[in-house]
């Protein structure tokens, strides 16, 4: 039996302010810097959970956040992948926006779509990528904006190359990543269908830990909060 | 021409208290994290610098320097390596002594050779150490007191691989490490003499910036304080 422990940054300058994020980079709030605190201590109440590595994205919200549990929980010393296959979902020309704003301007029932959808892509934004992160990264791979699908489908290889080749071997792991990565990836850990994904929620810094079997089938799950 | 960035930890409990740390694991003061923000200021003040990767040790005062660091130089997004092989000097059975204490149980004369000959080493821990940070390590190589000289031999195998390697494709490098791993290292990187090692300071979080030409010799040298 191994533990993969999931935890969604904690509150970002954008989720205050309602805005779509994606790929912007935005810092934590100091009530997002608590949550990640108060993360750390409920990780800590884990009976028997050694991760082995951190995984996470390459944007500094969720960076932030493993930086604070990994305080808190004495993980410090673990290696930690930053990876931009854990990004949040690309929101293209929908980043920056209010969402309130974007209901009136496209329709409630275009943004719940591009929202809640598996496979509804929102607009792309206008013009490529540049920044430095992503400078050795193809440039081919890099979306101008995603579906939840697309997301999951950018995501998965990591999960399986990096995440559950550790806990084949025994290893526990934890991944510290964003509302939409986190739903695409329990989509698919916990074989959701493409309706019910919609009624999922992952709340800011509240971990969800999954106990796997040698199989890597989930033989339990709880969520501390 | 590539540049290499040192940066010793911010100020320690342990440098406040004037107690041997080496190998144990003490937090940054208030003052230590502060000095870390201002390392990452000066750090942005240098013209054309682009690290590609962060090297540190596996204790925690250096990692959290360097994530102060890495914040405040907008390079959270950057991959970090943590290996043992950065830790700072292993003071054997002088860790967690106070420094006035140590010379009056040992001497003036004694202890001034286990600080700054380059050979010497100080009187070894009794047990090995037990630590879930090292436990994947080959426990023969984990020492019990190490000498400047057996710091520098740990640690070049990992300079010359991980850091050297990629200077040679001209990509700059931070390292943020310990006062004695950083001596043992400019020790090699100037070529200074087993004599004249024993004057080199080097003060908490003030950075150190080599520019290297294509062979990886230095041309100039520059400290930011």
């Amino acid at each position: 039996m191994v533990k993969l422990v999931l935890v969604r940054h904690g509150e970002s300058v954008a989720n205050a302010a309602n805005v779509y994020t994606g790929w912007n980079d935005v810092p934590l709030t100091k009530k997002g810097e608590q949550q990640a605190r108060k993360a750390g201590c409920l990780i800590n109440q884990i009976s028997d959970f050694h991760p082995t590595h951190i995984h996470t994205s390459v944007l500094s919200r969720a960076i932030v956040t493993a930086n604070i549990v990994a305080d808190v929980c004495n993980f410090l010393y673990l290696p930690i992948t930053k990876t931009w296959r854990l990004n949040e979902r690309h929101y293209g020309a929908l980043r920056g926006l209010n969402k309130d704003i974007s209901r009136k301007v496209f329709g409630v029932e275009q943004v719940l779509m591009w929202r809640r959808s598996f496979d509804s892509v929102p607009p792309k934004q206008g013009s490529p990528i540049v920044d430095r992160r992503y400078r050795l990264c193809d440039q081919h791979l890099m979306p101008r904006a995603e579906s939840l699908h697309q997301t999951q489908l950018r995501l998965m290889p990591y999960y399986y190359d990096e995440v559950a080749s550790r806990m084949m071997r025994g290893e526990d792991q934890l991944i510290v990543a964003h509302g939409s990565s986190l739903r695409a990836l329990i989509k698919k850990l916990e074989g959701i269908n493409d309706h019910d994904i919609v009624k999922l929620e992952v709340p800011n810094a509240e971990p969800i830990i999954y106990t796997m079997n040698d199989d890597m089938r989930i033989i339990d799950k709880q969520i501390l909060n």
